[in-house]
């Protein structure tokens, strides 16, 4: 157990530098002042035991790694440069202090790669593990937003989507060999933030706009669209093997499957039918999902789907 | 109950406008664009059910209220101008839709005393109810720290201490008439952040350090201390009368129950006894605190005190 609040503030500052450029005055005193852009994106993400993850399968390592990744999504789909974040963590009494430090590990490795700065936070006992993160980064000069295609339109994805979906449902089921399905396991533990794809995009002056897809791209299409346009899904549709073999195993189609995916981390953008072989060459992971169409709805061969992605408060 | 997350940002859109002059793009796109000051205070603070509140005696407005007011005090220990919040919100099964309006309500309050943006946030489920706040706000020129007074220098604090405490105490037991206490608990419920006060004071070139006491006076002035310097307590000692009826019940020195205090939100600031009268006249609520001297250790009347403010950690 840690001693005192001052024993776990030594913890966090052994992991974290406690300076950067962008920190004026760093953390310890009230708040930290920071040297920030003139137009700056910040988000913030929950990330709960029992709720976004479980102990059963998470390594105190994935913890500290997802908490940040699914934040630097959100910068990553705006074409931000993320510099800093803070943490508000709430602490369970059944915990150790090695595990707190391989979780503030887990969460520094991630930060390193973006040389970001710990900026922050604030921590209380709780009844389970709890991660509060708040992002906070440069905006590019044009800000990416939802609902700008057009008809005609096309829509890409990089990418996958349905992988994390997949994970999730092996690393639920005791029973299944999650050996034969690294891709997807670590899409659900550890899923990669496309920051350096989406400043690449945002660069772009060609992309209408861009998004993450993290409650299912089903659902996440809604929103990325404006009122009245829908999509047609193109194929080839994209589909990991792993997913290929899963979906087989349980007797459902691959394509619907990834549909609904969910904490897909994938970014979702749009641009003119002209400037697609554009994109198409600046960037390896991106592929086309399909075209905007008038009036709403999706649809895939000709069918229109009724699928529902993830809620937060549908039961 | 919640029908959906979307009915879930409509009530949020309907309490919190999403147009402020400093942000660029409001909220539900995955992060906001925010118009930045170059030199930033940002500052995170939980508040969590039955670590940091109690639903028995917290009204569904004051859960909001303080939640965000205990974020301003740290904006105010750095004489910062608030500006906006992102909120994550932990939402347990057990409460309504109106508790979450009025709470929200209550924050909105708070919000628009400051012209404060709510610039973003996010939302889950949970066991009880958690409210993770993270402020941010434009620096003064001169930024404030802990940790620059020197043997000699005045310590002085604007607002008091104990109060909170001893509002703390009375609600905690259910015995207590609290209609005789009123600005005790009060003190508890709804604490006044000293934002126009911090600032009031950062603008003065003479005030060496500033910080805001939440843990009680006795750790805190720790915190506030160079290392090997110390404090001599003078009197009088400001002590409200609820205080000193309260103390009297419980038969406790009113001055060592003050010290170790707990949620004031009081501003602890230091200048050089030259510069003092200057700042007594500047502020109203300002008071001398005492002296502080070479050598550890917080003295009363000659006598080296011995006594622990709060700690989280600690049991």
């Amino acid at each position: 157990m840690f001693k005192s609040e001052e024993h776990f503030l030594e913890l966090i500052n052994s992991v974290f530098p406690n300076t950067h450029r962008h920190m004026l005055v760093g953390r310890g005193d009230d708040c930290a002042v920071l040297a920030c852009p003139s137009k700056m994106c910040m988000s913030s993400d929950l990330f709960l035991e029992d709720v976004h993850f479980r102990l059963r399968y998470f390594s105190p390592k994935d913890v500290g790694y997802k908490a940040l990744a699914v934040n630097l999504s959100d910068l990553a789909a705006h074409g931000a440069k993320p510099l800093g974040f803070n943490l508000n963590l709430i602490w369970p009494s059944y915990l150790d202090v090695g595990f707190c430090r391989s979780m503030l590990e887990g969460m520094a490795e991630l930060a390193g790669q973006f040389d970001l700065a710990l900026t922050g936070g604030d921590l209380s006992f709780g009844s389970s593990l709890g991660l509060g993160v708040t992002i906070w980064g440069q905006s590019p000069e044009k800000i990416l937003l939802r609902g700008k295609c057009l008809p005609g339109d096309i829509l890409f994805l990089v990418g996958q989507v349905g992988l994390a979906r997949c994970g999730l449902m092996l690393v639920e089921d005791d029973s299944r060999d999650i050996l034969r399905y690294p891709v997807s396991t670590a899409s659900h533990l550890r899923p990669v933030p496309l920051v350096p794809e989406g400043r690449i995009l945002a660069s772009e002056k060609r992309v209408r706009g861009l998004m993450d897809v993290s409650d299912g791209l089903v659902r996440d299409l809604s929103r990325f669209l404006a009122s009245g346009t829908g999509v047609e899904i193109s194929r080839p549709f994209s589909v990991h093997q792993e997913v290929v073999l899963y979906c087989a195993s349980i007797r459902t189609d691959p394509i619907i499957f990834s549909l609904l995916g969910g904490e897909d981390y994938s970014l979702l953008g749009g641009c003119s039918q002209d400037d697609w072989p554009v994109i198409q060459s600046s960037l390896a992971k991106v592929w086309k999902l399909g075209r905007v169409i008038s009036g709403q709805g999706i649809f895939l061969d000709g069918h229109k789907l009724s699928l529902k992605g993830f809620d937060h408060f549908e039961k």
